[in-house]
């Protein structure tokens, strides 16, 4: 069950090619992504409702019409039959869903529901927009075959980083952790403070610390349906050479049990000044992702499906309210349409 | 739900050999075909009473029996059990279903059906046989994993050449037909004339009009359950040089959703005197069929199980008029089947 | 349905190395092995009550404790958390099954059942024991996709190598072999005598016969719920130089359609003496284990999923009368708990 009346961030501005089609389920339906030839995003259904063969094996036209490959018939980005090329009138039935499509702050965002859209309602990524101070790096996309709210979990709870990440990102003495969580609304932040701490690996790269104790913090913040800001923050042992980097994670279900998650980091002067140390924080960045969290959270979700029961009764601990609190809004909104 | 008073064309004579045992599934029935010392083909359901293992994985006697692998019974073409060699009386539940089978125009045809089956009822496939003339040229095997009238709609209308195949076997301007569809009895067929039209890339090489306006034409005979011979033609504006050749396209359904596709080419002077031109023309179909219709057929299939209230009511063009003849009379045939 | 209390043969010992977490499925339960510091195995349930993350992704600390890998919780052998390092009490609910697990006959055995473990019913295979005379050689773990049954039934019935393994380990004329079965308790014994008969290879090979006829017999003892020990005999016609080897093999249910099978073999004096014969007679049991008995298998497992009705109801053969003990002794036991 997915909350319909909101905005989906999924892809990259620059996955979508002017001319290409590019097919992605989002709520587990299949979208069909394109652009007009002014370089508007735009998503159908990917279903011809002739033969029900799929959009995306088509092409875009000059004129910016979908043509679809089994047949030649044409549709406009707003659904609509423009040409059936085999002679006779175009039957009313001969039409594909429209969803209304934005791009801000880099993205493509989707909107799911049959309410009209409301563009003020994307939440503020404008850390991701290009800078003058060139301070924007790397975007990446990620296919996790994990339900989107076991990956906000995993982001939402850093202390895992301290077990799942040991030594790359976090370490065990990073539990002893002051955690606080609050709500504004819809968004939901939570702040950790960890004085005097040992640094990891992946951090001391960024911050040269050497491996000297140091004050850590991070914040992370969570709005529907799945769009996080992490920001990671470092000082000396009292508060001096403070230095804060962010990272957004952005997440939309492909299905119940898959996600599409789209990541990207803010430069710091560490990485942009020195290219060694930027290719590895990528990397690593890369492997973690890719190679612990997936590994994790798709282990995770078969033993959901296989023990639904246990599933829906976790036992939590401290570290999981903000977590409880995402969920507890998106049950709202859920109980909200059903009224 | 299949009609099985039927024959269905299973494979090509010369994909049966000697002395081996060849699985092939069947209306979603595991069927072994095999030939008895005297050359005769022979089919068995796909498993031995005694420990449910595939008879194929067995072998043939010398004197015809299928011996199975596990524990060496020994069955007869009519389904008999011949022989334990353990000892002990043979229980009359040692038995197999046998299917009826017959060879004709270099195809093996199972009857499927409870009815008696009537050899009269196998469609006219004279084009196929060997002939002193050597016309003949060109039998494979593909596997498709889409229903088997998914596969009958592609080659019943034609003007899916004109986008799926752009440039290769049709154009755009080739949409303009004048199309006829006709039925005689069981047997429809449909005809589409293209006057003064220009001409495709692979008929080209076969009719040498080096890229000038044409008169074509094509004639589809469909038979029950998936039987269809294309003829393609072609002549210089006003009638000069009329040129034929005609191709075989025969569907038996593996499953619901998936099917064996048999087809097969008869030879034309500019194929027989060519071998450059020969081969061009068969590589140019395989690609085709395997990857341009079995593409879309496919993703088709997908989509028909996905959405199956969608793929009960496509939205219809004139084009499928022959496609809505086909399915009335299997429609038809299943319907006496249930009175 | 499985019998639960019942020691299940899991794994050789040596598999479950000093540090390290082994996952296994037992009865399609995720099961967890590892080793105390002491060297004692352990098994728990795999998930973790917090985010039911498989707890096999952690690690074994220093202390004995299962660390989750996700977020650090730890839990003992007995399924007891014994720490939550991010603070706050232990919730009751903070706990893990535990299954009883013993080490004997160089096997790692586990106790499914709820009903108390009693060591005493674990089959007798002392012959597997490492013994000064070094006669023990050769363990191996096998994955089959088919139910453990189905395996037990193959090794149950000896007869199946004159025709699944012809030339290799059995032919034709072993099929007129005087049989006996045999039950005391629930152990069921088969016996089979096979006087003045040719030798197949592999027994040629261990035997040095060089082709010459020889009496030969067999002996299968099953325990359950799936523990066998297979005698192989060999003598001169009349019965001088008598000769036995024995292999042993252990089933496991992993689901219902999926067993772990582990097999051992006794070493002989040919074995022994010449390594050259030694290596042969290894890959010769592994291609006949793996290649062939595995294919026939898989294979009566998917028609048995295909067609419930046909494995319900075999057509039975006087060789079955061993399987059929086997399956009245498990029914027994399962209409037991059902009381």
């Amino acid at each position: 069950m997915f909350v319909r009346d909101l905005w989906y961030p999924v892809m990259w501005s620059e996955e979508l090619k002017p001319g290409q089609l590019l097919a992605r389920r989002v709520l587990d339906e299949p979208l069909v992504f394109f652009r007009s030839p002014q370089g508007d995003a735009a998503a159908l259904f990917d279903m011809c409702p002739h033969r029900q063969v799929p959009l995306h094996l088509g092409r875009v036209l000059p004129g910016g019409q979908l043509q679809c490959g089994y047949h030649g018939l044409e549709f406009a980005a707003d659904g609509r039959c423009t040409r059936n090329p085999h002679g006779g009138p175009i039957a009313s039935g001969l039409k594909v869903r429209s969803y209304p499509v934005l791009e801000k702050h880099t993205l493509v965002w989707a909107w799911m529901g049959d309410a009209p859209p409301d563009a003020a309602s994307i939440p503020d990524f404008g850390l991701m927009d290009e800078r003058p101070d060139g301070l924007m790096r790397g975007r990446s996309y990620l296919h996790i075959a994990a339900n989107y709210l076991l990956v906000a979990d995993n982001l939402l709870d850093l202390s895992h980083a301290n077990y799942l990440h040991e030594g790359i990102l976090g370490l065990p003495e990073h539990s002893a952790a002051q955690v606080s969580v609050e709500q504004v609304g819809d968004t939901v932040t939570c702040q950790r403070f960890m004085p005097g701490v040992p640094i990891a690996r992946m951090h001391d790269l960024m911050y040269r610390q050497d491996g000297q104790p140091i004050d850590m913090w991070n914040r992370v913040r969570w709005d529907p349906p799945g769009c996080l800001i992490l920001t990671h923050g470092f000082a000396r042992p009292g508060g001096a050479d403070p230095f804060e980097f962010s990272a957004v994670h952005l997440l939309t279900p492909e299905s119940e049990a898959s996600t599409h998650y789209s990541y990207g980091i803010v430069r710091t002067p560490a990485t942009q000044d020195d290219d060694t140390v930027a290719a590895e924080v990528a990397a690593t960045r890369k492997f973690v992702f890719e190679q612990q969290d997936r590994l994790v959270l798709e282990a995770q979700q078969r033993m959901h499906q296989a023990y639904p029961q246990a599933a829906a009764a976790p036992v939590l601990l401290s570290i999981d309210a903000a977590s409880v609190r995402m969920r507890r809004i998106l049950q709202r909104k859920l109980e909200a349409i059903r009224v």
